[in-house]
């Protein structure tokens, strides 16, 4: 089964305590494919610039993402994000932000991209996000994250994409701000009443049936309509960049439940399923993805912009996948 | 097994957006002391004014809390602090702290309270922790939580306290600033090596050997020498009130240690165990504890103040420990 993603490709520029980088490779999009590439096919939609380069493309291309859909505007600079962290990267400062060739983006999916059975809608304009939705009617799974200007800027638009995917991705901070709901069961269940999902799932339309709630170096939590999942962040003694760790948690994520429903292997019948999200997901399939989503993230903020992830191996990711659940897991209780 | 708790006996007034109480039991040591006594004897050690309430007092005894140490200072004022909660109960004010019978305070304890093998230092100034911990020379567990405040003002004396503990509870962001680390690994290797604890623990001296760091509504996690634990938060649509959730997870957690140690279920043997923490506490054990002090942490913010810990029953705690392992543990992988 393959993956379809778009959002942002850019170049940043980022200064945390422990060392700066001028201009490296980031955007959401390449995070993403670089993670759900461990798991499944990707392809990548999104525009670059003429200053976009070769070596930058390579890194994709290297690990087998399909970069037909990656357009180059010609006269075009590539988006450019410009940030700060704070001594604890708990906080962090947007210093500028140039859209490039984001501005009048439009995207064109070619018929290979828009046959993928998985979409995720990273974060950029909601209208874009809806326009993208509407070229894969029948994806088997769409998700979608955002962040806080859309929901101040855009919110009306970006509920109605929200309500035609079947997963929301999202800050823990902005799920609140996005539903006016001060905590995260609230915030998710109110989402998870959005567009009717049950009812119209019957029909062509749909609605989110799975919330995870990013929580940063405190883990994730994912609520769907009938249960509750939590699982906190793989423990590092040394952070060193977050740039891109939650689009790298979303292509973990994705990128595992696309590979599992291409095996069939959807989890009917694993121990605590319950048929659940989508229909075929079941939840003990999600808790795994959730934990495969954790441990590429935590992989990701070892070093600056994608330098870890690019040299990343599967072993490396089963081997802190099984750490993890080391980590988290006890008994005689329940 | 006894547990003798030494800290701050209080009236609160607490606004949060779901409500308000102009004048609540309150206090670490009553916190602590209501969840600690589902488990294991407790007795309370810290002083009350004239104004403080016989029904107040009848909430501990009601609970079969030895009260024989609260001490009533003639002409004194109870502690008493008054603070508001933002609308998602992540940032708090203090909009009013007066000491009353703190100022001056110098805790006797009875040969009864002496006599515990388990001590709970809570938050208060670091020389009357030390002064109650020389009172205990040989109790067989104790542990301390203390507040940026005593950092900041007194952090020599602090540290002595420390050194002195077996395990040390406290909030995230307090840890990173106790020892100036950025995250919380870092943090609490730092205070594991504090006190040469693995040497001088064949002598009389001893050091931290369990580190705890509360996250509010995150969660926790757990670090000893040999291991790492962390638990999310049990997941609540409605929290009211979060005064007292800190003292009340400390209590859960001790309390079930307590109660361990006395039925000599130090838990030697258990699977993932590694004799680890003060020679006898085994990480199984210590997992359940976390466990238990999360269950106990959630039910407190159910209501305001002391209202739902005052009628919770065991079997709601052991329920919700169920739930809690439900939602954290995850199979298929490791």
């Amino acid at each position: 089964m393959s993956i379809t993603v778009v959002g942002s490709i850019a170049y940043d520029a980022v200064k945390t305590p422990f060392g700066e980088r001028e201009r490296m490779l980031g955007g959401a999009a390449v995070h993403f494919a670089l993670a759900a590439a461990f798991f499944d096919d990707v392809r990548v939609v999104g525009p670059v610039g003429d200053d976009f380069g070769e070596s930058e493309l390579a890194v994709l291309r290297d690990r087998g993402i399909d970069i037909g859909d990656v357009e180059r505007i010609a006269g075009g600079k590539t988006f450019f994000w410009r940030g700060k962290y704070g001594w604890d990267l708990n906080s962090r400062e947007t210093l500028d932000t140039q859209l490039g060739v984001f501005e009048g983006f439009q995207p064109k999916l070619s018929p290979r991209s828009r046959a993928s059975d998985v979409l995720f809608l990273a974060n950029i304009q909601p209208d874009l996000q809806r326009d993208v939705r509407a070229q894969l009617p029948d994806a088997r799974f769409v998700a979608l994250d955002s962040m806080n200007l859309w929901i101040e800027i855009a919110r009306d638009s970006l509920v109605d994409a929200i309500e035609q995917c079947d997963c929301l991705i999202l800050n823990d901070a902005e799920l609140r701000q996005l539903t006016d709901k001060p905590n995260l069961v609230s915030a998710a269940r109110e989402v998870l009443s959005w567009g009717d999902g049950a009812s119209r799932r019957t029909a062509r339309g749909r609605g989110p049936s799975v919330i995870v709630a990013k929580q940063g170096e405190y883990g994730a939590a994912l609520v769907t309509r009938e249960r509750f999942f939590a699982l906190p962040a793989y423990p590092l003694e040394t952070v060193i960049d977050p740039t891109g760790a939650g689009d790298t948690f979303a292509g973990g994520f994705i990128g595992y439940i696309a590979a599992s429903l291409a095996s069939g292997g959807g989890g009917a019948g694993a121990s605590g399923g319950g048929g659940g999200a989508s229909g075929e997901l079941s939840d003990e399939l999600l808790r795994r993805a959730m934990a495969h989503a954790t441990v590429l993230a935590s992989f990701n903020v070892e070093r600056f912009g994608t330098e870890r992830v690019e040299c990343l191996t599967r072993e490396e990711i089963d081997a802190r996948a099984a750490e993890l659940h080391a980590i988290t897991q006890f008994s005689g209780v329940g």
